[in-house]
């Protein structure tokens, strides 16, 4: 059972569940339904089958402490196996690159890959499936589960299941086909025929990905054994843009589908999102300071503000502190084109929220001229910033809650709550909390540039000197 | 001319356009179609006939400021005649008592009573209405502008008319009846019939309105004249809760209307707000940072943050910093029993916005915890707030934008931009913009309790050290 491995793809661009979900906080990193986020309950899924140790999980860069914050509260072990990729490149480099690191150091390795950001209900059947995929993985397949379908979908790809490998109850069959998310009446005819929802997950022999990857994707396969520190980001940047279904899947031989009925959804739209959770009376999904009146059949979501509605049917709103979204709820998919709209316009409301994660804690900015920005900053306990200064800003730092050690042109100081710190442009200073309870301060900013990038870093414990 | 007055009356709930309106900003001190402020642009509209000086505004004491600020920038003169109520005793007290002051100045007067909240866009047509019943309360009616209908609606109270008073191209009728506002099939009838819409606005003598009040409304007649100084108070607290339509107008046997065409509307509702405004290719009406899609015959308002919609018919839906209404188009004369479930739990957001309105400036509250308060103070140019200290809460400030001149006990200093200073509490402290342009402060108040009503005023320019 040791040789048995799971890999998390956590990526993903954060648009179709805007604006909850934005580039730097995509919907795996979001408490969606419950306390835990999408990626820990993933992983706590996961765990159910693997030791947390053989849990890796590939993200992007500017995920990369988010990530192993949220693992460190489900996973401890699991947070020193994230690799980071540079930039996004779809699933097959992802997953290339990830197997390779795992093979090298576990030639053995039966590897099971899943998203990250997906609801499964039926936790038995799901260890049943992934169990049954890892004895046809033994015997060299590629492995994939197929969703039975419970619902008339146009938003999965559909998979043609060929000859029967394995009888029984939990039969096994060839792949016939894979098909890209359909019209409405080919969907239709596919349920009929006991076509599968491909699910994205999954499993095989890391040495047989390996020798797949030669075969169908030799010039991938030899940047990857070339890659090393001095070549990695520019490597990185060159691998192709492709997935793992297209790249490999559909081209490999030896590959079986193991049908599985878990209460699967990918999570994908606020419709689906709407779907998996519990109702009220009327049919509402309510989330947060939401006041309703003759509202039904809608999900009405308030991350910040109250949210009253009057005479909606089958709407969607949600509300966060500088975005709000109401559509159609039969059209939550074609959100994606209305956010790239707003991108062009407004960059930064497709990328980040006004609360901003950072390996030590977050930043909320609460308000922001051209010549000010105030910002309320929180220090988990024993983490502290980098040392670092700006050319183009002052800031005064009140504490509110906690207490603030900090350093300023070297010397060092508390502050307790209701104290206040003045630093002056170019003085190089830290922020350390060394308590045991969050440090609170107030942080305004003045200068003739308060853009994020004047900040020059001296000497980071998350080794962020470069950016 | 010197003898004909206009009377403003300026009070209302502030929730029929909730979230924009509030009890503490009701919608005439809003800008809803233009720069100018509803009150703005009523005073601008009678100045076209009387003198400033006889312009006057009846408002409740918690608009007092904001109303004088606002005619300060359109009726400078007028700023002196605005008369606080102590509190909302319906239309037939506020009139009365504004009328029984200009009458003690001007015997003679001819008085016209507006309410500060209407549009009324063909003006010609309405001062000649004005004027024409002017020469009707000459003789001793008292008049009311009937407007002809140009919409079915039940949200009006329709006025039947009687015998024919004055004939030709403007002819005058008395009142046959009134009547509230109808059903649906009734208003039809009305119409059919040529009854005029109850517009609210009266025209009359001092002399024969006070006669009037004597006549019908004899305890409120005897209430007045004994009214002084000291029992003022006390006073208005008695007066009966009536209109000025129940308790003297259906009583009157001399009333007389003039019926006029003026493109009038009450703005009583988000619908006829969005009548009045001008529409986009596919009849939106949009305000703010709107992103839409596919979305016809609504009223998108964002007053914060980004507002996206896709798939929208006949909708409204108003964004602001704390609160978002997402309604039924059709539906929003509903929008008060909503308003009112909200007050029961969430009474602030009925009452204020986050920005509050000062005679000094505003205060906007950017973030607030049980121990501590964020506000951005923004203090109009030779303006100072009140000599005060406070018991629970201390006070940092930093000077963002223009000069601060700060006493703390006793001594005065000076701070610019980037400077900060701290007020322990129980300091007797004072903030004051000597400059030209907006003094600006971040205020991060740290204490036990933040509420607003820890303050002790010793010294106020606008006389507000009682509260």
């Amino acid at each position: 059972m040791n040789n048995y491995y799971a890999l998390i793809l956590c990526g993903g661009s954060g648009t179709r569940l805007w604006p909850l979900s934005r580039q730097l906080r995509p919907k795996q990193l979001l408490s969606l339904n419950g306390k835990e986020t999408l990626l820990q309950q993933t992983a706590k899924r996961l765990l159910l089958h693997v030791p947390a140790k053989n849990l890796f999980t590939v993200t992007h860069e500017d995920h990369k402490f988010e990530v192993k914050g949220q693992l460190a509260e489900v996973a401890p072990d699991a947070v020193a196996n994230v690799l980071a990729e540079p930039f996004a490149r779809n699933t097959l480099p992802a997953i290339a690159w990830s197997v390779d690191q795992i093979y090298q150091k576990d030639p053995n390795a039966i590897i099971g890959v899943f998203s990250s950001d997906h609801a499964i209900d039926n936790e038995v059947a799901f260890i049943g499936a992934w169990q049954k995929a890892e004895t046809l993985a033994q015997q060299d397949y590629l492995v994939l589960l197929g969703i039975k379908p419970d619902a008339l979908t146009t938003g999965y790809g559909y998979i043609k299941p060929g000859n029967k490998i394995v009888d029984g109850n939990m039969p096994v069959f060839e792949v016939a086909q894979f098909i890209e998310k359909p019209e409405l009446k080919l969907a239709k005819q596919f349920i009929a025929k006991g076509y599968f929802w491909n699910s994205g997950i999954f499993v095989f022999k890391a040495s047989i990905f390996m020798q797949m990857l030669t075969q169908y994707q030799p010039r991938m396969a030899s940047q990857l054994s070339n890659i090393n520190t001095d070549n990695f980001t520019e490597t990185y940047a060159s691998f192709s843009n492709i997935s793992i279904d297209y790249g490999l899947a559909e081209k490999a031989d030896k590959i079986a589908i193991v049908p599985v009925d878990m209460a699967w959804s990918d999570l994908g739209s606020w419709e689906s999102i709407y779907q998996k959770q519990a109702k009220d009376e009327d049919n509402n999904v309510v989330h947060g300071d939401v006041f309703i009146q003759d509202t039904s059949n809608s999900l009405l979501w308030s991350q910040s503000g109250v949210l009253a509605t009057m005479g909606l049917n089958n709407v969607v709103v949600v509300q966060t502190p500088d975005a709000t979204l109401v559509c159609d709820k039969s059209r939550t998919e074609e959100i994606k084109s209305l956010v790239e709209r707003i991108k062009l316009h407004k960059a930064e409301l497709a990328e980040t929220h006004l609360t901003v994660h950072r390996p030590w804690g977050t930043y909320t900015v609460l308000a922001e001229s051209t010549n000010f920005k105030l910002k309320c900053i929180v220090v988990n306990p024993n983490e502290k910033l980098s040392m670092q200064m700006h050319n183009h800003r002052s800031e005064h730092w009140v504490v509110v809650e906690g207490e603030a050690t900090v350093i300023k042109n070297g010397i060092e100081s508390t502050l307790q709550e209701n104290q206040s710190t003045f630093i002056p442009k170019t003085n190089h200073h830290r922020l350390e909390n060394k308590g045991n309870t969050p440090l609170i301060i107030i942080e305004v900013q003045c200068g003739d540039y308060v853009g994020e990038d004047d900040i020059i870093r001296f000497d980071d414990q998350y080794g962020r000197t470069e950016n």
